[in-house]
Formats: C-alpha cells, sequence, structure tokens
C-alpha cells in the first residue's frame, strides 16, 4: 500500500488510535462557550506555583498525567512524548516532563504544535517504532504576555486585530490499538511568508499557511471539504478565518459551511474582551482535547481535518523588521470504527 | 524483524544512508585544528549580513544548500526538513528556510538537535514516509552570547569551566536508496536532570544524560564499546568529558580508549582560549558533517556512535534558580556496505 499521496501527505496503513485526551486551562477558558468540556479547570492561574512560567509547566504535567490516567497507562508504557511550547527554549515542556523519565523529542512549530505532534507520534506508531506515544504542548497568558509583549501591569491597549493567547494544554496519547478516533492522515505543511509584519495581526500572518496545507490536503487526498463534518483551525480568530476563507475560495474551495476556528470558539470575543480570538499552542491543544475529542467519541462529529496554525517569529525578529512566516499542519481524525 | 530494541533503541530494518552531507563554519572554527574539513569557510562572521541573527540564518542556509547539492537533489525531491536552533523561537532556521517550499518538521533539543534530526529523520524514511529527509542545525557565538550571556561589547571574564559557541552548521541528507554510511540504529534520550544549576558549566549539567543514554544503547544493542571505533559527545567539552567517562566507569563501562568529544576537538584549547571547549547546536553538527562523514566516508572510521546532548534551560529559568536538566540522542553511523 502507497503511504505516501502527494509530496505532503501521509496516508497511515492502520490508522493510530487516540485512546486518551486531555485538556486543561485557567480562569477565563473555564468561563468560556466550551468551559464545560475542560478536564481540569484550574481556579486560580498561577496553580500554586511562584511564577507564570512555573505556572505554565504545572499545567502542562498536569495534562499529561491526566491523559496518561485516562488511558490507564503507566510511564513505562510510553515510548515517546513529543513537546514543545511557546516560552524560550521550551522551558513549559523541560519542566513538566523532567522527571517523568520517557524518552522525549522536543519540537517547536509555535501553535501548530499540537498537529506537528499528533504528525510525528502518528508516524511513529504506525512506522513501528512505538507502541504508545504522547503529544502534547501548552501556552499560558501571563508567561507569553511578559516574553513577547509587555509586563502585564502595564496594561497596553490591544488592537481589534490582536488575539489573547489561550492559559491551556491538550494531551493525547496516540496507541496502535485500543478504542478511539483514529489519525488517518497529515497533511505537513511548508513555510508560508505572505510579508506580514504586525505582530498584533497573528491571524494575518498564519492563514495563508492554512489555506495553503488544506488546499493541498484536499487535492492529495482528493477529497472535497464536505468530506469532513468540521474543517477546524488551530487559532487564526475572526480575522484570520476571513482571510483563510478568502484564500481558499480564489481556489474555488468553499469551507464556509463546515468551517471552525478553535480561537474563535473558546471565547466569547465581546463579553470577555479577547478581540478576534485565542492564541497560543494551549489554544487548539485544549479546544482539541477538551471539545472535538468529545464530539467525535460521542460520534456528533465522526470526520474532522484538524489544521493547526503557527507564527514563527521572536520578539528579536520583529525587532529587527523582519517578516511573520507562518506553518500549518493538517491531521486527519476520523471515527474509522474497529 | 523487531524494529524496537528495548524501550530507548530502534533498530532499523533497512539503515537508511546519509547520501550526503555539508558543514559550514565561522572564522574561529576554520583557524582550529579541524579548519580544513568544514566545506564553507566563512571569512566573516556576520556572513555579509546586518544582523548576528540574520548571519546565522545566513550559515544554516548556506548549509541546507551545500547538503542538497552534494547529494545532487532539487527541493523537490526533499519530503521533509528537520532543523532547530538555540535561538528564542527557532528563527534561525525559519528565516533560513522559510523559501525552499519543503514540508517542515521544527525541532528544539538544544545542542542535541543534530542528533534529534538524525533520529526522526531515520524514522521518516524507515517508516515508508519519505524518500529523502534533511536534518540540519545551527549556532553562532555573537547570537547566542547576546541572548544567553552578554552583549559583546561587555566582554565578560569567563570561567574554567565556561565553554565557547560554535559558529558552524552541519546539514545531512538521509535517504532510503544511494551511497554513504548508514544509520542503523537510535536511542532516543531521556531528561536527566542532576541538579546543576551553573550556567557557565554546561558540560556538567549534560554529561549525566550522555553517560545515562550512552549505557542504556549498549545495554538494548547488546554491544560492547569496542565495538565503536569511536564513541563521540557532541559539546560537554574537558569537563564534561571527564564527568561521562567517570559516570559510565560506575556502571562498569569503559571508553577512555575510544572517546572524543566534538567541543574538545573544534578549538585549540589553549591557543584559541577556549576554555573547557566548544558547544552549540552547531558544534556537533558541523564537526560530525565537516570532520566525522569524511572519515567514514573513507572508511577511516567504520562504526561510530554519535551522541549530541543539550541543556534544557533559558535565561529565564536560570534566572528564577531553577536546575539545568540535560538531554542526549544516540545515533549509530555505520559503514555497513550495499
Amino acid at each position: 500500500m502507497q503511504k505516501k499521496l502527494g509530496r505532503q501527505t501521509v496516508k497511515f496503513e492502520s490508522p493510530t488510535k487516540i485512546i486518551g485526551a486531555f485538556s486543561s486551562v485557567g480562569t477565563k477558558e473555564a468561563q468560556g462557550p466550551l468551559g464545560e468540556y475542560f478536564d481540569k479547570r484550574f481556579s486560580d492561574d498561577k496553580m500554586n506555583q511562584s511564577s507564570f512560567e512555573k505556572a505554565e509547566s504545572e499545567l502542562l504535567k498536569t495534562t499529561v498525567l491526566g491523559a496518561i490516567s485516562k488511558a490507564q497507562l503507566r510511564f513505562d508504557d510510553i515510548d515517546y512524548i513529543f513537546s514543545g511550547d511557546l516560552l524560550n527554549q521550551c522551558i513549559s515542556t523541560t519542566f513538566a516532563i523532567k522527571d517523568f523519565g520517557i524518552p522525549f523529542f522536543g519540537i517547536f512549530g509555535a501553535c501548530s504544535t499540537m498537529c506537528e505532534g499528533l504528525s510525528l507520534g502518528s508516524m511513529a506508531i504506525d512506522g513501528g517504532f512505538a507502541k504508545n506515544v504522547i503529544a502534547v504542548t501548552s501556552s499560558h497568558f501571563c508567561s507569553a504576555e511578559r516574553q513577547f509583549r509587555f509586563p502585564l501591569e502595564y496594561g497596553g491597549a490591544r488592537t481589534p486585530t490582536a488575539q489573547w493567547t489561550v492559559t491551556g494544554s491538550g494531551a493525547v496519547i496516540l496507541s496502535g490499538k485500543g478504542d478511539g478516533p483514529s489519525v488517518t492522515h497529515i497533511t505537513t505543511g511548508k513555510i508560508v511568508d505572505m510579508g506580514i509584519k504586525d505582530a498584533n495581526n497573528m491571524g494575518a500572518a498564519m492563514a495563508p499557511a492554512a489555506a495553503d496545507v488544506i488546499k493541498t490536503h484536499l487535492l492529495e487526498t482528493d477529497r472535497s471539504p464536505s468530506y469532513y463534518d468540521l474543517i477546524v483551525t488551530g487559532d487564526l480568530g475572526k480575522v484570520g478565518m476571513d482571510i483563510n476563507k478568502e484564500l481558499l475560495k480564489k481556489h474555488s474551495i468553499d469551507i464556509a459551511n463546515n468551517y471552525s476556528d478553535c480561537g474563535d470558539m473558546i471565547f466569547d470575543a465581546d463579553k470577555q474582551n479577547t478581540k478576534s480570538g485565542g492564541s497560543g499552542c494551549g489554544c487548539c491543544g485544549s479546544v482539541f482535547c477538551g471539545y472535538f475529542m468529545k464530539q467525535l467519541k460521542e460520534k456528533k462529529l465522526n470526520r474532522i481535518l484538524l489544521v493547526a496554525t503557527g507564527a514563527l517569529m521572536s520578539t528579536t525578529s520583529s525587532g529587527q523588521g523582519l517578516t511573520i512566516p507562518g506553518i500549518a499542519h493538517a491531521v486527519a481524525i476520523e471515527n474509522t470504527g474497529g
């Protein structure tokens, strides 16, 4: 059987099952429209830690432990953990998982990390290199805000295109056997740079990469958008969603009827003053693991295309006047039975 | 055939070939003991760019283009590129490769990145997901120094245990067919944290992870150290090498007779005032791709175990008083013929 469909898409021979998933969020996310779906809702955004960075590690750690427990496994049953986050040198990940003793591949895809982990984890299972794998990521509003923008105390005003970094984490356990939705295809993205330089408009920077990978996925799998119950982007927000739809329309691809975005869903933008929507690795991570996994398990949805999107920049690159290249990875998750 | 030997080691069914390799370095590295082996020696550490960060991107870009050219391939022939670096949010990678149009998996393993890329790239080939893959990494003294330590103009004094970040990059092309040394086994490391907090002693922070993965590799492959012509760590430097040897001796593993370290080899510590030795993702990258690949191709060495080592910390984690956890990944590279 041919595993590769075109250059970017892999079709798995025996689809990898998602046998466990767990999501953890902070207070604002718990108060949002999806609040009830998250597995762990912290009542304190510092998670009883002495710094925001340690809080984010605690969030990620809680999420990994929750996912392992849900899948009824032990640390020793896990062959690899794929994890990454937004903090410099991915320290949320390091300090969360350092004592678990699980072979570790660090990944960096900015907010595309959830789908990068799902992709590499599924390859590890399908390739026969692992029985069980964890893919996890996190973000935290307070640690991201002070690293990428301003001290919280500064109280900077936000532009209408700005997004609100989600305090959240999502983890899945992938396995070659067991019950759960299947990862049937992955389409790995290329970097797309349309020259956007406005660090307060990440949706616009990432939308071209999302459109590119969705177009490629549909072409290489020979599927139409309507094959999926829902196409879900990671954190384009309202501004990026519109751009994504418009870019796809230019290629005669209409996703308007079955399209959602985790960043648009997680907050009530008007009531919660989150402008264009949520963002951060933990946005797609917590919404997929919290909300969509439950929809899939309850068969309310049976086929989704999850497209996490990342903005590949740093404060240094923006400070030096460089653009914000985007990347997006698509993962098809389906109830295949069996 | 069993692909997994124990929990951490994969034995590849049909070993992945390294069909092309390229190394690029800065001026100090070119003047060092291995100078003649590097494929591209820049005569200006700014690589004709307007910032050190852009210079590092230029270094990585030159290296990828060199490797692709050596393997006589085109961009379209490459299924995936695995790349990461030390700069915040891996911007050296992003701006180096953004226009190549190659499906991209960003990785972060600090200075273990060369072996992380070799590992994941080999899995992609062996699993049937790719025909050709690039694994690449870089570091630059000037961009690292100002991000992690002090402005260069400050002229900070160095402790005897300090290491000198290598201005260098290394890239390999992995393929399912063709000529070249083979990646026969990978042993993926766990994070090891022995409580070291001294950011001027990275060798001590990383050595326990190196010892752990070497011990595990030998145990799971049922090989003795003497099976290898050479066991090569990434950038432990003189201080870390001694700790590594001592830790292994406690497990009755003696590597004293066939052990080298890229960080120890790349500079003449006395003449070049580099204290404990070289470090950075580009240290293992450039020394493996520049020096060791030529030794393997000329059959001066036929079996090496490459163990790149990473220190998983940031200025924030060190500033908050946290430890420096280490990680190391081992990759067996052998002339298997055929």
